[in-house]
C-alpha cells in the first residue's frame, strides 16, 4: 500500500535490519525497541490489523513468531519474552500494517506495569455471556 | 497438570466465566482484568509457555484467538485490542500454562505506557546479525 512504512520495507525502498524473510514473512528489528532485540514479524502483503488479516496468513505466521522467538531468547540471553500485537490506534498500533512484536525480557526490568481494574460477580457474568452470543460461528 | 490452574479450569474443577469451548482450546474471563472483557484463550493441554508448545496447536489457536477477538471487539465497543501472550515469568506470565491475552482497549484509556531505550546503528546491526544467525532453520 502506498505510503506504508513497512510495505516500503518489503520492497526495499526503506532500509530494515533484517532478521528472516521468506516469500511471505518479513521480521526485522523495531527501531523503537522497548528492550534491545525488540524484532517485528510481519505478512508482507499489507492488511491494516489482526482482525482484517485472513486467518490462514495469521496461521501460517505462527511458526515464523515461533522460531523467531526461540532465537531472541538465544540471542539476548533474555529471561522471557513478551509476543504482543496491538490492533487498532487506541491499542497502540502506529504502523496500520498488521505487526507482531516480540520483546526480550528481564528479571525486575520493572517495564510490566498494567494496572488491573475491578469487576464484580455481576459484571464477569453479564460481559463473559454477551461476549458468548456476539461469537460467529 | 496437577495444581496447575488453568487445567483445573479445563476439568472444571474450579468454575470460570467461559467464553468459548472446543476439543482442544477454551477461553474464558481474566478474573484479574486490565480492562472489563480481558479474556483468555489456552490450549487445554498443559504447555508451560508458548515456546514449548507445538507449533501446530499454536498455529490452530489462531483462528480462535481472531474469532473471539472479533466478538470482544463488537461486545465492549472497544476501540482497539491488544493480543498478547507473556512467555516466562520475567515477561509476567503468572500461570506457568500457555495462554494468550485479548484486551479491550478505549481511546485515551492511558494503559500503554511502556518506553523505548535508545539503540546506536552498530548494536542494531549486531543484534540482527546474531539472531538471524541463532535461527533454526
Amino acid at each position: 500500500m502506498k505510503n506504508c512504512i513497512f510495505c516500503k520495507i518489503v520492497t526495499r525502498e526503506l532500509p530494515c535490519y533484517k532478521i528472516y524473510e521468506d516469500k511471505n514473512f518479513l521480521a526485522f528489528l523495531d527501531i523503537q525497541p522497548i528492550s534491545k532485540g525488540h524484532t517485528l514479524i510481519i505478512p508482507k502483503k499489507h492488511y491494516n490489523t489482526f482482525l482484517e488479516t485472513p486467518v490462514e496468513i495469521l496461521s501460517a505466521m505462527t511458526s515464523i513468531i515461533h522460531k523467531v522467538g526461540q532465537s531472541i531468547l538465544k540471542t539476548t540471553g533474555a529471561d522471557g519474552l513478551n509476543f504482543g500485537l496491538n490492533n487498532g490506534a487506541a491499542a497502540g498500533q502506529i504502523i496500520m500494517h498488521t505487526h507482531f512484536h516480540i520483546i526480550p525480557r528481564f528479571n525486575g526490568d520493572g517495564l510490566h506495569t498494567w494496572p488491573s481494574v475491578k469487576c464484580s460477580e455481576e459484571e464477569f457474568k453479564n460481559i463473559s455471556e454477551k461476549i458468548k452470543n456476539n461469537l460467529i460461528n
